[in-house]
């Protein structure tokens, strides 16, 4: 046994979450000093009003001020009912998938009472799964609400601070970066200290129940798990295609067509282009990273429920996820005061190095907590079980399974940042090859997206070597873990993209003068980094949790081999692996067709409206809204299908081995389309910023704005959008959310699954 | 025992291969014919001019003919100096690798010369492996041999035929279309019947040594594959350099800077680029489906000689594989007959529906004559050897995987055929979404691709499934044969794609009517579409054949089974997914920057050779052709040496179980990157091709050529060029040349591999 005792952590973890949701209500109150409203009362706003004035002179600051505080309300009201009426959906969804894993859960035993012997805790007596059926429900419902809850907090915070950087913007770089990482921070921290207190404050309702059987207990936890990522998976996907729809929609006409600059307020589809940057990139990966976590801490949950420890009942030991966490919420305080009050940002070129910095520290500190909490948290030696057999793990095997999780992290954010930030090479040669068009422009980003995957892959390659080696199954459970410990300052990162880049629309949008527009998109061009490195992160860890999910998957399920030499096993494998092509086919023809419609009604609106290109009237921006809602709404549900029917007609048709092949083949498959996707996205829209920013020498050779290699980077960008925004970030979920239905069905599919063979 | 006896067997084999290789030599007489010397000897030439003159009024043909012969005679030196200066690096490849054979191979028993038990014919003596180490490299080189001369034949009839079709054109659809396939079918049948007739050979001459020993003789017969398969490699990935380089320069700045047509004489890129089509989709494509053919005869002659009949020496049974495609070749000829003499095309839109029912005519005679086959040649029951347990199997069975094998390969070629013929409703839709611009083609067509990956993936699970069950690897293996046993037709339809494109570019620089190269145009446009069918079937084929190779792979190396639950095994499986990553990112950015070169190069003549535009100077040809070749022999080695270590080095650094995953991984991962880069880019040159001839209403509103639609659909069809013929046709070729590298090498890796983990 660890040298913490039970009482201590049952105090820790608690605390350590309310401390970071304090931290995060600090943060708030510090971005919400910066005033966008024209009320004149009590809290200074005149005297600040003064002073903003001479940062920018010329301009009447009031009337800014108002116009940005309008723009921020019609991004905020529009977000707002689009989630609304998503969620409206989403509850029906919820309301049937209940009912279908309390039926089918609840079947495994034809629905009997009675309380039977348990399958690893020899000579105990275990709930009767019924009520497994039912706290799976419940821990179900729970996921889903706190995934939607997340989202819907990060997108409040979001559209609560864009006009904030927008206003902060003038007074230089460095208020403008700390108004926007600042809100960035409030989310992470949030979302890893909501996900964390829920997770425990269930875990301790749950015990109520089950008392000493540990093995339901975990077992039916796992459905927080699946709610958190079922909510993830509409986030991202609608989402997606509600932010992609009319971004791609903006530019074809805007951009291309009308010569007029992006964000341009004449632009019927603008203001559906900043909702959906705040419902898809905000609310849409707030939820994804949630189920991430949620799952991760599920996973290695339940397969501690079944080691010596486990099996033992030491609190402390089983609380070991939870106490990670908490040590990360801790560490990532730390590293924000980094970026907030120890550094201060003096120019644009400062801007993503303090974000490099941020994943640096945190990985630094971490390393630490890491090994202190396993030194105190774990026994110094213990069993695990490991697919049929026993092996002996090491509390300091554990110290090295986290660690080389959160190491694998950083080497992939920093890769990711190697192939999509406009400093480095591939990025620039991306550029250059604008020079000889669109065509050789889109050859080169996606054969960038594809060299991406390399690195990654290995990192990811090492880390399950070295953690399956050391810990099994529960190794890459923590390993997983390790990646997702520094969450609040990953999202805190990733987050400050989109309100960056909404803060450059509001600007544009306020008619405000170039040099705050030029400070945005600096702002908004190391976003687009952050924003691909959030992505690896999420893929990445995505990856971990899935396998770690399979692993439990497959110890549930009582397969003892995932032999690829058995035919069952292989149809798995190929089928598998095709899911992310047809997934991703989905998401890009949906968003390929809400886009036609958008350019269709957006020239319909340039034609039909007189004086609207003079600026002498205004475009009907609702219609555009309702464009994208629509679109989003309907075009979400077949890519959602595709995936959760996936593993019930996998396992329920073919049985528990065919899924297993299914996971692991969407699994291998989906990592690599999902990171090339992103980064070729990433890169494309990094390399039209390169050429429109002309910082250098090869940089002005290339534009200016309005160039042909210009119009070729933003045919390229273009393209790149739904990749990186729609169907890259959304596969991750695929793979995650595959592995963990598969993992709460498990017993139904070990009862009554294979049907097909069965009949054959 | 089946009731055909051995030497009815040994006298078939042979003379089936001569009937195929005479049969293609009568196709060859019928196209020389067609004249296109300004000989006007004694073979009725001049009587012939005045029969053509009659064709095409007012043009002096004498005049075309001779310019004709010209451009032929300028593609034909520049293809065959090209091959030549290939094979001179190609063959300090062959001379090194062949050592490596014979020194790894020779290693496993200490270069022992004492002959010893065998492994699965208790009781009886086989040769030592020194022996087979010797024969495996001879069998490699003729392997090696016989590729490179399927190439090279193929580009000689290819561009033997380019013009003559061209010629046949002037006398209406019909007639061209007889010319082009044709000469396709001389391709076709001397592929086959040599391929078919070298093994035969080889086998006979190696049972001189082997006599009884049948596992040291198919062991080392397994190098044929490997020989066949490794000159493929190059021969895709230089030719698709080659090709790509001068397609997409000259493009860029003839059509979409200068505005001239495609194949313009003006253009300096013209010759390489018709070279190119000669030496990528002739040349490689002809070894790449000869390695197809050499793998799953090798991978099922090596699976037999472990079963009951082939230790028990049933000649006409082991045979199998030979017989099946013995009896490929004259169903394929019989099959012919319909196309050039019982049906005649009269009209354009007949030459896609007679093409598909070349495919419906040899599907359905295969199938009898599988039947035939599998009752005359094979015992009634036998057991066959599966990974540690043996299996009962009848001859009826074998016939099911034969037959399901040959069924999948017609189910993927209709969906090929549906998704990237301009006829249906997938291309127009891509067509139609140029009218937004190149950005959304792109987005579109990418979808495209994704989607088309469905129903092949289905169609090979299901031939996996049904073909495993019933008869293990070896079903694999034949199913594989079944799908390749009407090869012929396959590449007669196959080589008459480029053929018809290049009949169109002599067309264009030989000036001759628009209405020439309208018919020209409409050839092409099938060819794309039968181009895109026949890389359907190359993958298909790969699929298969590399699973095959693979479960030999496995008995070879002693592993029992390859269970995705240990980290050996994962690690290889996610790297290995990773791999066609890697690959398609190399050979893209070859591409790109070769094309680069090419269009500074194009555009620097336009700019400095007076009159060039006008067309009163000529363009300096040659130095286009150096760029192509240059960048072709440079860049193939590193994408050819990533193929040809991975195997290597996991094999002696990783181990056997590790190596397994990484065939597995780049398997399932290649196969659905392969069919999607292939049907995106034949998507998109015929979604050009529909805008261009208008044969719709819908079609007339894109068009004409120039339009904005138009040029949107360009730049999609440049990007398509690379995953059409360079990444996409390349990959099947790396996931079969990885597996039967890894099946030659699996004594060495049993004895000597996983050198890293054994030092841990």
């Amino acid at each position: 046994m660890g040298s913490l005792s039970e009482a201590v952590t049952q105090v820790l973890i608690p605390v350590c979450a309310l401390v970071g949701i304090g931290f995060a209500l600090i943060q708030w109150f510090l971005v919400s000093k910066v005033r966008v409203s024209n009320d004149t009362g009590s809290n200074g706003y005149s005297d600040r009003l003064i002073e903003e004035a001479e940062a920018e002179e010329g301009v009447d600051s009031l009337e800014v001020t108002i116009k940005c505080a309008e723009i921020q309300t019609a991004i905020s009201v529009g977000a707002t009912s689009f989630l609304f009426t998503q969620y409206k959906y989403l509850s029906v969804f919820v309301g049937v998938f209940s009912a279908i894993i309390f039926l089918f859960l609840g079947s495994v035993k034809g629905f009997s009472t009675k309380s039977e012997p348990c399958t690893y805790n020899k000579g105990n007596i275990c709930k009767p799964a019924l009520a497994n059926a039912l706290f799976t429900t419940i821990a179900f419902l729970l996921g889903a609400f706190t995934s939607t809850l997340s989202g819907f907090l990060g997108m409040k915070i979001a559209t609560y601070a864009n006009a904030r950087t927008t206003l902060e913007a003038r007074k230089g770089v460095g208020k403008a970066f700390i108004a926007a990482f600042r809100s960035g921070a409030v989310m992470g921290f949030l979302l890893a200290a909501n996900g964390l207190l829920v997770l425990y404050v269930s875990i301790n309702l749950f015990k109520l129940y089950y008392g000493d059987d540990w093995e339901g207990l975990y077992e039916s936890i796992t459905g927080y798990g699946l709610g958190g990522s079922s909510m993830a998976l509409f986030g991202r996907v609608g989402g997606g295609i509600y932010t992609k729809a009319a971004d791609v929609g903006a530019d074809l006409v805007g951009k291309v067509e009308r010569n007029i600059p992006e964000d341009d307020p004449r632009n019927p589809a603008v203001i559906a282009d900043n909702v959906g940057d705040n419902v898809g990139d905000i609310a849409g990966m707030g939820s994804d990273l949630f189920g991430s976590y949620a799952e991760s801490s599920c996973a290695a949950l339940f397969v501690a429920s079944i080691s010596s420890f486990g099996i033992g009942h030491d609190y402390t030991a089983m609380s070991y996820p939870l106490i990670i966490s908490s040590m990360g919420i801790v560490v990532c305080l730390i590293t924000t005061i980094f970026a907030t009050d120890l550094f201060e940002i003096k120019s644009v070129s400062e801007i993503e190095p303090s974000l490099k910095r941020q994943l640096i520290i945190s990985t630094v500190l971490m390393t630490a907590g890491i090994a202190m909490v396993s030194f105190f948290a774990l026994p110094s030696e213990f069993t695990l079980f490991n697919f049929g057999t026993e092996m002996t793990v090491k509390h300091w095997h554990i110290f090295f399974c986290v660690a080389i999780g959160l190491w694998a992290g950083l080497v992939i954010g920093y890769t990711t940042e190697y192939y999509t930030s406009n400093a480095y090479s591939p990025v620039r040669d991306v550029a250059d090859s604008c020079r000889t068009g669109a065509a050789t422009n889109v050859i080169f980003g996606l054969a960038l997206g594809y060299k991406s995957v390399i690195i990654p892959i290995f990192a990811i390659a090492v880390s399950i070597y070295v953690s399956f080696s050391l810990a099994a199954m529960y190794g890459i459970a923590v390993a997983a873990l390790g990646m997702l410990s520094t969450i609040a300052t990953g999202l805190a990162i990733d987050a400050y993209g989109p309100i960056s880049d909404n803060a450059g629309g509001i600007a544009e949008m306020a008619g405000m003068s170039h040099k705050i527009r030029e400070t945005t998109d600096a702002l908004d061009a190391a976003g687009n980094t952050t924003a691909a490195i959030g992505k690896g992160f999420a893929i990445g860890s995505a990856a971990l949790v899935s396998l770690a999910l399979f692993g439990a998957y497959v110890s549930r399920a009582g397969i003892k081999t995932v032999d690829v030499l058995t035919p069952k096993v292989f149809i798995g494998l190929i089928v598998g692996a095709m899911l992310p092509y047809w997934f991703s086919a989905m998401t890009m023809k949906s968003v390929g067709k809400a886009a036609l419609k958008m350019v269709e009604e957006v020239r319909r609106q340039f034609n039909t409206i007189p004086g609207l290109m003079e600026g002498r009237a205004k475009p009907d921006y609702a219609t555009c809204v309702k464009i994208s809602t629509d679109a989003s709404l309907r075009e979400m549900i077949p890519p959602g299908a595709l995936v959760l029917l996936t593993p019930l007609i996998a396992g329920t048709f073919f049985g528990v081995e065919t899924l297993a092949g299914v996971l692991a083949g969407s699994l291998v498959s989906g990592v690599q389309v999902a990171i090339s996707a992103s980064n070729t996205g990433g890169a494309w829209d990094n390399a039209k910023k390169y050429i429109e920013a002309g910082v250098s020498e090869h940089a002005k050779s290339l534009g200016p704005k309005g160039s042909d290699a210009h119009k070729a980077a933003v045919i390229g960008d273009t393209v790149g959008d739904p990749l990186k925004d729609t169907s890259g970030p959304s596969l991750n979920i695929l793979i995650k959310l595959m592995a963990v239905e598969s993992l709460v069905f498990a017993p139904f599919f070990a009862t009554h699954g294979g049907l097909l063979f069965k009949f054959l």
